[in-house]
């Protein structure tokens, strides 16, 4: 069962990196292979230009990027296919750089192979003021050959898994017996980091599960990070790891010199029945003085060093940008090849297209982002029985994706709970699985079980909507879990709004409702609009946050376009303006509701009611709609109060009190009513502090702009003293 | 170098878990095995008594706990060394249950060996809408018996390490040749989910390489979750995976009945030079029609199912808590078990005491809480140079965690950026752990090399932090990283609040200050302040947040009294009220000081000046010291504007416009001085926006209470179009 290896196996995927095996390396790398050898000059005209581009402004990482250079080579000339360019090219292989800090290694790269925007003006960009500079201090998915921003460790090894995946199941639909119109392939770099770090570990775990053979994980093992050595940290044996993950794994013991071998390595990768991981032992700066240590890392070099680089490597000592014809002549069959990669690919597509007709022009069209009238699968009528939002949201999206195949559904072990079962739903798995319970695999499958990893869910959707061109829906990934459990993928779902990538997030079982609380009518207004909303928003990932109970509904006096106003006037009392306004928030409106019903009757007051689902869009209306449906700008000074089962943070433009949560509380495990009942958001609890509120507003003890939190539970005051003093 | 096995060793270290195979152990379990068999007579007592707890209310999750009873045995009747009537006894093993959903279990074992709090009544609260009851839905630190908080997945395993840590690190520091103080051992059940989750899998790498041998990891494998079997999402070798991260691996084959062969086990781990994992298989809720199966998980059984349950293990069926003296004979030693042990430690203690006078001292103060005196270690004075806050921060601390014992401090592989190594500094870390570089290990040793695993970091903490008894500061973890890797353990750092752990977060590198920002002075008060802060804020987890680059200070003008209000006015023009009130924020407030000075020069406007460095120290102030500050009450309206290099989200309530960063944009990659200038964060680009801004103000534009955001570069309003339709 062993795997077969480019070179005889190491036990532990550790090598010798005492000072004496790294000196011994460093001398060789400088009288061995003189420049007459095409890679020995290529390795060292880039790795001088990498601590040249590090010398200009002082700062930059060039240390791991010296120590790739035989890797760049391995991929970007022998192994890769790509197309300069044609940088979308839809069939293109996909590279991941998951250690996002070796960026200039992938900008010298993207530079030498010929990318258009990557001038040598631009690659001096690195670590410059240039605003407009193609070369940040971490790769960035707006530029040209630029797959996914990385840089947070670990989240790019997972957005390889996703590219993978999406590859698969875009093959699995599409590709025939006689036509491979997709068959790309994944392949990442990634950082002794990314081996650590927990999301990293989980997309790797499902990477080997799913069986992603079209995925190479490539580990720069250069055993240094920046507290020292890996071993101080780490001393696990990887490649053992790897296996029991399923993957090949293929060791490199020379990734400093040896491109051959490690070209056959990746070529090998292509041909496996797993997904590979080859670990590839390199020394971080290379060439440098500080050689094989951590402050390699993240700093530029001495001058001196750069200097005593140059000369050891045959360069002029005080000279930068020292790149040879010769050199620029080793990548310039790139560009041609990319273009007849192209080329051919088209010609395939066309001959497909014969072939396949129907198939070809929905293929066309998924690539090309007219994604399906899914508008049309939005039921017009629902049954007539309780429902929680989290129930309403699956009968708005279940129809349109089981009709609409660029949706692709994940969750972290929850089906039973978020609701997103939908009909003839089949799960995306290795058809060489057949799990002990529920339907063998296939990878044109649709449903994902991601298991109980939400983080590595949130950003393996990252990669599979960053599959396809921007803005494309080519895929539009759906993860749903317990909202709480989103504070686990929080560093992903940032990822995924700083890369503006299109996934929508179903987020049940909202704050303390954790039971059923006699619902009575179905809130789907809301869950359409939402839905609407989280689909059309192609740039910008979105989360939907549902309740776990039945909520009660208001007909007749809510809408679809009120509610696109984010919030509302949903009862007045007639006559003379009210003396309080108060805000319902989702879940809790119908708390306010039956609250201002108390106001009325029992405390002689008058009530405006406002319904208020959404913040930003409210925030978008114009400033009059604003102030008619608040009505604070009125010299009655009428003073508005929200209701929010949880802490008011973000309220305080819109209300002058908070019926809310202590930010110094957490929850009680406690029935869903029983839990309402313990914060006191019933309306016999509330319409007393109301009124308390209201007399202290009219004596001037709270003024407009001062915002009251007005909290039924503070135990924790007592406990928190310590900080108080 | 296989490891020591129980039994045979399994491969994969997974079973036959097909419906067949499941049936065949659920006919052996309730045929053989008869009532006079001690241990079969107790496991069905039990596995009866989690049936019916959950009968009670519908609710519970009974098949784990049920799965798990003779792990259960084995732990609590044979191999634990604890003392129910001395529940925070401090040489105590320490039993965490990282599958907390499976509580009910623990809380049975809780109730029969003897904890005074778990009455039967108490045992019965479960799923009722009893606040005060012991028996949440999951595992709270706050009950007798129970060490951590858990629930979400993967945070207990963490929380193993870190408490198998602390036993080690105050062995290392207090033992003696001849007298073993602490000797305890760490027991932690996990099931599926542990391992699949990234923090758990961050931890266990950790305790691996940290070579934690009184930690033993048992895996209850019962090879189901909430989505079925766990191959539809898991495959890997487990066993394997652990032994590659550094574990002895003994497999259970029977975990269902077997109690001698686990007993076996667990004591096999206790001799191990490395962690144990115990693969542990179970079946899951066996006895039920549901057995092996999903379902199982989450809910009660249906009535006829613990009907026929009762009905096959012997019981009678239509009664309830059937518990027959027998059963509670056989936990009857427990009591006066726990009391020798506690005896024979006291008498440990003393004749330590007599040997070890000094030792014994400081040992006693270190439990009992008596921290030394460290605010005698505060500097006096610091180096007059330039200070970033980060250098500030570590100036002040350093010198405490010198000199006091009980700080333990972490990094995530950040050391040359965080400022937290201090004078005669020993990292953690086994004695046979010799690294390539940096000193050999020491368990004496208070420095933690995490390598990049930011969320373990923090659950560790946690375990670390709970180690003593509540409030005794038996340890004070610190943790350091930048800033914005902490999104990676929120879910950490919000269990430590929940549990009102004190953990010190040191976060580096705060907002878009990137580079060098010219500094003059030395922002101490500040720093000693937080410090200050955060060690005495015993019940709370602190994160104290600081700037990359160098600050400007205000010699004269600023004090630590000042500072502890919160907010506090540093400049004000002379005569008439002033124009407006402008409010810096941290690393903020010299660009808010610059920009009042333009405006007073340039524009001529009178200026008040406000310092804020926290919002809940300012909450916390009487409100005519708020309104003395914030002048937004008088009848001059004057508005107040805050400066904020982040979005403006929190200071609606202090403030009635922030000059702040988009809630649509990310920063921008670019050194320091022209991230601020790129983002508006110029007295230049400022003053001319705070003017026009007031011309709005004065025409009734903005009121009070609706709070505009002054943004620089709004970009990614045109992408962001498609949310807006």
């Amino acid at each position: 069962m062993a795997p077969p290896t480019a070179t005889a196996d190491s036990k532990n995927g550790a090598n010798d990196y005492s000072k004496s095996a790294v000196k011994k390396v460093v001398e060789a790398d400088q009288n061995g292979g003189n420049v007459s050898d095409e890679h020995a000059l290529v390795l060292k005209t880039l790795r001088v230009l990498v601590a040249d581009l590090c010398q200009q402004f002082k700062g930059g990482h060039p240390g791991g990027a010296i120590g790739m250079m035989a890797i760049g080579i391995a991929l970007w000339k022998y192994t890769m296919r790509y197309a300069p360019r044609d940088p979308t090219w839809i069939n293109r292989d996909r590279f991941i750089l998951s250690n996002g800090h070796c960026c200039i290694w992938q900008y010298v790269y993207l530079h030498m192979t010929g990318f258009n925007d990557m001038s040598f003006d631009q690659l001096k960009s690195y670590h410059s003021d240039r605003a407009d500079g193609l070369c940040p201090g971490h790769p960035e998915i707006e530029h040209e050959g630029v797959e996914v921003t990385t840089g947070p460790l670990g989240q790019g090894v997972a957005n390889a898994v996703g590219l993978a995946m999406a590859s698969k199941n875009l093959a699995a639909t599409f590709n025939t017996p006689d036509y491979d119109i997709i068959s790309n392939h994944i392949w990442c770099t990634v950082g002794d980091a990314c081996l650590q770090e927990g999301v990293g570990l989980e997309a790797i775990s499902l990477g080997g599960h799913w069986r992603l053979n079209n995925l190479t994980i490539i580990y720069d093992n250069n055993q240094i990070t920046c507290d020292g050595a890996v071993d101080i940290t780490n001393t696990e044996d990887i490649n053992a790891k790897m296996r029991a993950c399923g993957y090949q794994v293929i060791d490199i013991m020379d990734g400093n010199h040896d491109v051959e071998l490690i070209v056959k390595a990746l070529e090998l990768s292509k041909k496996s029945d797993k997904p590979t991981f080859i670990n590839v032992r390199t020394i971080i700066g290379l060439g440098s003085d500080v050689a094989g240590q951590a402050v390699a890392h993240g700093a530029a070099f001495k001058p001196e060093d750069v200097a005593q680089m140059k000369k050891a490597y045959g360069f002029k000592e005080d000279e930068m940008w020292q790149i040879s014809q010769s050199v620029r002549d080793f990548f310039s069959d790139i560009v041609p090849r990319g273009k007849r990669h192209v080329a051919e690919w088209n010609d395939l597509l066309a001959a497909y297209g014969k072939q396949h007709p129907e198939l070809h022009k929905i293929f066309v069209a998924r690539i090309e982002g007219n994604t399906p009238d899914w508008e049309q699968y939005i039921p017009k009528e629902f049954p007539n029985k309780a429902t929680a939002t989290r129930a309403a949201s699956g009968l708005v999206l279940n129809p349109i994706v089981e009709h609409v195949p660029n949706f692709i559904v994940g969750t972290a072990d929850l089906t039973p709970s978020v609701n997103m079962k939908y009909n003839n739903m089949i799960p995306f798995n290795s058809p060489d699985l057949n799990p002990s319970t529920g339907p063998d695999g296939s990878y044109s499958g649709r449903y994902i079980h991601y298991g109980i990893r939400e983080h590595a869910m949130c950003a393996i959707s990252n990669g599979i909507a960053a599959w396809g061109r921007p803005g494309a829906q080519t895929f539009i990934p759906i993860t749903s879990s317990f909202f709480m459990f989103y504070i686990y993928c929080a560093a992903a779902v940032r990822m995924g709004a700083l890369q503006r990538l299109q996934v929508i997030h179903a987020a049940t079982h909202d704050s303390i409702g954790t039971g059923e609380d006699g619902p009575t009518h179905q809130p789907l207004e809301l869950a359409a609009l939402s839905v609407d909303h989280a689909i059309k928003a192609k740039f910008t990932p979105s989360i939907i946050s549902t309740s776990r109970h039945g909520i009660p509904q208001f007909p007749g006096l809510t809408s679809r376009d009120k509610v696109a106003k984010g919030a509302y006037v949903i009862g007045e009392d007639p006559g003379d303006a009210a003396d309080i306004t108060l805000i319902g928030v989702g879940p809790e409106f119908n708390i306010a509701s039956s609250t201002a019903d108390l106001l009325r009757s029992k405390h002689n007051l008058k009530v405006r009611l406002v319904s208020f689902p959404c913040q930003r869009l409210f925030d978008a209306q114009p400033r009059s709609y604003q102030r008619n449906v608040l009505q604070r700008h009125t010299s009655k000074n009428i003073p508005a109060i929200v209701v929010e089962a949880y802490t008011a943070t973000g309220w305080e433009k819109y209300a002058d009190a908070a019926v809310c949560m202590s930010k110094n509380r957490f929850g009680q495990s406690l029935p869903g009513p029983d839990a309402y009942k313990y914060f006191g958001y019933t309306a016999d609890q509330i319409a007393p502090k109301v009124q308390e509120f209201l007399k202290r507003w009219k004596g001037g003890e709270v003024l407009r702009g001062e915002f009251e939190e007005l909290v039924h539970r503070e135990e924790y005051e007592e406990w928190d003293r310590g900080t108080r003093e």
